[in-house]
């Protein structure tokens, strides 16, 4: 979702909560489809490997696999990272105050957890 | 499991097994029941990542699931490459020659992919 | 230490700050003393992983020290992260326009390089 | 290669052997001068990193040079892992019994000490 799509009922203000729903979309995701297909493939992957444990291949091939589905899950979240600096982080800090820092501090934290997994 | 171990009923229905003669299956793995279940609920987590972004969940939520799910999949990993050193290449090195060095420098190359992946 | 404070006297001795202008420097670090004494530790740790080397300890030790050194660097380094946004980029972003887009991008990459080694 | 074997005065054709008695050498390592000379690099890279934070240069510069020295710790890391797999374990894995497995144990603990920092 671009920024300049129809609003993302801002992060903020608050009376979002009323009319959200139940999805409480956040609508900070650049390009949704593409994400749910790298998942889908990855979702592929976590099945492949069951074959492969399954059928006993060789182990080294199994880690092959899994060091790239590591770097494929990897590669999502930082694209995730980024859509989410660009677009809550941005708008919240456009915005100032408190919720600023909080949007920040989480998302140092998300980052700290990223680097250290 | 020991390679002298009856061969696992492939549940992929295949019969490759006749033919595959006595390295059919590598037999390292020290329980492919607990591996498994490991891979089904990492294949669980990549379709609750799918639903997660279809739902556009905040995304720091996303994140945090990410970075468990790689832990989870290093963990297979670290665990395979330990049956591995413990069976594969502990026999090569017991029969010693050029294929313990090979099996060797295959498992460091591993190493060095989970280390950079 | 905030931008308006006063330049620190460069330990370098070098005269960089008088032709630098206003960007000379950058003074996004919250505590300049707090990362040096870090680093300097982390310096000891690469001398003494020289002498572990030299006196041929044993490699299980010596990983454990690089292990150890490493996670010190990533702890640095996110915490310079952390500065970084909360300085820099929150400063670009409320400029906004090409810089912040810039800004963001730079961070995003450094993080996916923080990730990947 | 264990702690009574004479000296490896091998790969680096000194004379250690004579004095090994009181630092217990163990001698797995293939090319020590290689790694002291890594090892002092990296040691620079740290005193590097302590001007760049003094001189407060731009925040990105910096966390390149973290990533670049995190890369060059992890590197020497697995080659001392080589190393070690090539000569300590190996040399273990061929008395076999219980030294054989405890090494392996460790191995297997510093590597995913690695993987995880």
């Amino acid at each position: 979702m671009s920024m300049s799509e129809p609003a993302p009922a801002s992060t903020t203000g608050d009376t979002v909560a009323a009319d959200e729903g139940m999805h409480a979309h956040h609508g900070y995701i650049a390009d949704k489809t593409a994400y749910l297909k790298r998942l889908k493939r990855i979702e592929g992957q976590a099945r492949g490997l069951q074959n492969m444990v399954d059928d006993e291949k060789y182990c080294i091939d199994i880690l092959t696999q899994i060091s790239a589905m590591t770097s494929a899950l990897e590669s999502v979240a930082l694209g995730l990272l980024n859509d989410h600096l660009n677009h809550c982080v941005v708008e919240a800090v456009a915005e100032g105050g408190p919720v600023a820092e909080q949007k920040l501090k989480e998302a140092t934290d998300a980052i700290a957890r990223l680097v250290r997994s």
